[in-house]
């Protein structure tokens, strides 16, 4: 049995309630939100996001990418975005690993060699973020007017922290 | 004013409601949904997840790319996962542009030579999941027992169709 087929059935139900609405193409608020793939965070209801409110980009650790650039890129430039914010949270998967074990761990049980390959992992949230709003903050693709915040989310208790 | 302080308010709310819980940083359903960053889409709605249920992944255009990879190997070697679901949807930002025209827009607009980039548009949304499921499948990186679905998402309906 996959869970695709639960999320199917479950899908039929919420476009019985949804409606038809037809809602622009570019984010009403002007914001994309990078942050971390875990389940614990529903980055909507945490942020009070309606449909159509802002883009909503995640990977492993909300770490900024170059394929998370070239997300950012299209969001403002193709999309209309001004303004970035930076969520990590607690618990982390990026804080379960170190990436030479990992790539060793990958060789030994996928057959893989990924040397050299960094996965991106931290130890500190709060450091993890500012790194990531620098790097923002230093990259030629994203405008120097653009406005970049940085919090942590507290995946027991919900809470977003404000890292300046 | 930037939207952040808003959302901090919003979860300042988010959180009275919320109430402490403590769930597993593996997720329930062990699955891993690919998707697009697209601000109409709320993805725990559509699919009616839980939180602590499904790693959700998302970038401009939901595309598999060497990030989505490095996520999905986490995902899956350090917290359990084993099913992936690619989920691309209408009216997407990824198909309003060319690659060769907004790679020259931005050597115009922010004077950055990104000459060469593939900023991954496409234009037919089935193909697109269905290239992407390919290129899972070839990943020497994802195991050939993980189960791989895909679909489209209707931004006015709310609607996913499966992609075979």
């Amino acid at each position: 049995m996959s869970y695709f087929e639960n999320f199917m059935k479950a899908n039929q139900a919420y476009v019985d309630l949804h409606g038809t609405a037809h809602l622009p193409i570019k984010p009403k608020t002007r914001v994309a939100i990078v942050t971390c793939m875990d389940s614990r965070l529903h980055v909507a209801q945490a942020l009070g996001l309606a449909l159509g409110d802002a883009h909503i980009l995640r990977n492993a650790g909300g770490r900024v990418t170059e394929d998370m650039i070239r997300s950012l890129v299209i969001s403002q430039q193709q999309l209309g975005t001004r303004e970035i914010v930076v969520l990590h949270h607690t618990d982390c998967g990026a804080q379960t690993f170190k990436n030479e074990e990992f790539v060793a761990y990958l060789n030994k049980e996928l057959g893989v060699d990924v040397s050299g390959q960094d996965f991106l992992p931290f130890t500190d949230v709060v450091e993890s973020v500012r790194k990531d709003m620098k790097l923002l903050r230093q990259s030629p693709l994203i405008p120097d007017d653009v406005e970049i915040s940085g919090a942590v989310y507290d995946v027991d208790t919900g809470r977003m922290t404000v890292v300046k």
